[in-house]
């Protein structure tokens, strides 16, 4: 994980403070406690889990202080390796490349679907729309423009990348993801802008028709994956700014996700 | 430039609510006009200026949706290219790499000094003690922790990567900077956390021992490089969000980085 900071600064403070005036009533402890900042990022290195092994990131030593005065390296990159966006054209042809993400699709209010005892259970588990409605039965209507992020407490697994891909014997993964069907209810009846997950892939690991990466991408929306302590943040109320790089031609990249409430 | 986006949305409302809430009496236009959100990152593509010609971004796309059901590319790129972060250890023995900037160094107040007439008229102008004394009797003291950011113009000359760097007939380079004094009475006496420039770095052009960098590293300080549209935001009362992506032993890196007031 990279360094968190939850204490109350006065920088964040001021970002932070409106969406604390407009949240409402939190129901528990993990939605109270006033404002914070969280990093949902992961350090991005050469152990980082891929979706496909043999496309981890690789890093060279480029200049020295000592030999050069000055430190440099360099990457070799794919665009969804790491804390990461999906714009719309990895999935849909003619859909928007990463610099075509308006800032304000960056700069969201995020709620947070907590599945994790049930993928402890079954990792093929997906978010439902049932799922959903139990959400606002407690925490109220999810916002328009939302990021919907699944907890599934699947991070606890990272420093294991076969763990994290859920690899079987016969080389099928499995992780929690959204149904496609929760994704479509969120895009037509709550106007969301982006789904995302504390795992490699928005579509559960068995998936091998990618329908919710499709019909998320079809819609002009984006994805966000392998994000970081969605546990500590609140359940509703926080808005998330997503750090995207806005890469040319980019199918998605890497991205610097914080949460302030 | 990036797509930008200064309507007043909700969100924008939500995360800059309390900014301009706690900004006051602004002066000018370009500090009125109520609230906003501004991308200050540059697309980062292959025709990006290196600040040594041959270290540009190189792209290859790795996979296609017609060929492979998904968009995809793959990037080679060094830390200090595009729109980035140099971290403490970029120039500093010892110095903290990018994993290791707090959450909370990264969501800061932002003042913008502005030095474009002079830049016009020489390349090799810098940021001076009494430009930032000339700017505290206009806006106001600069507050503890912020982001100084130097706007000279230079994004102009963005398209010409020759142009960006002001090469001579002899090698030199030419674009402004921060003066190593000026940064110096601003780490001693208003406790900042970062210097950001419109140009390829801190240090003007024609420096050769790199003063300025040597100066705020060494001081566990970040700087901010090759910023875009910071004649968009306001000379104060912003707040910026700067999205380093988390590099593993970074010696700094690509970042977004976004204004709201």
């Amino acid at each position: 994980m990279c360094t968190v900071d939850a204490t109350l600064t006065r920088r964040a403070a001021i970002f932070g403070g409106a969406a604390v005036a407009a949240s409402v009533a939190l129901a528990t402890p993990a939605e109270a406690s006033g404002r914070g900042l969280r990093d949902l990022t992961y350090p991005l290195g050469p152990s980082f889990p891929a979706f496909s092994p043999g496309e981890e990131a690789v890093r060279r030593t480029v200049t020295t202080i000592e030999d050069d005065g000055y430190y440099m390296q360099e990457w070799r990159i794919i665009e969804h390796i790491g804390t990461h966006v999906d714009a719309p054209a990895h999935f849909t042809a003619g859909g928007r490349v990463s610099t075509e993400l308006r800032p304000s699709e960056l700069v969201i209010p995020a709620v947070v679907i907590d599945v994790a005892a049930r993928a402890a259970r079954n990792p093929d588990t997906v978010v439902t729309v049932d799922d959903l409605k139990a959400y606002e039965r407690r925490y109220g209507r999810i916002p328009d423009d939302a990021a919907v992020l699944m907890y599934s407490g699947w991070g606890a697994k990272i420093g294991d990348a076969n763990a994290y891909r859920g690899t079987d014997a016969a080389g099928t993964l499995h992780f929690p993801g959204f149904g496609a069907d929760a994704c479509e209810w969120l895009l037509r009846k709550r106007r969301i802008r982006s789904l995302g997950v504390d795992t490699l892939s928005i579509d559960p690991g068995i998936s091998e028709t990618f329908d919710t990466h499709l019909a998320l991408t079809g819609a002009d929306r984006y994805g966000l994956e392998n994000l970081a302590s969605l546990d500590r943040i609140p359940r509703k109320g926080a808005t998330v700014f997503v750090g995207l790089i806005p890469y040319e031609g980019g199918s998605g990249g890497q991205a610097r996700v914080l949460a302030t409430w």
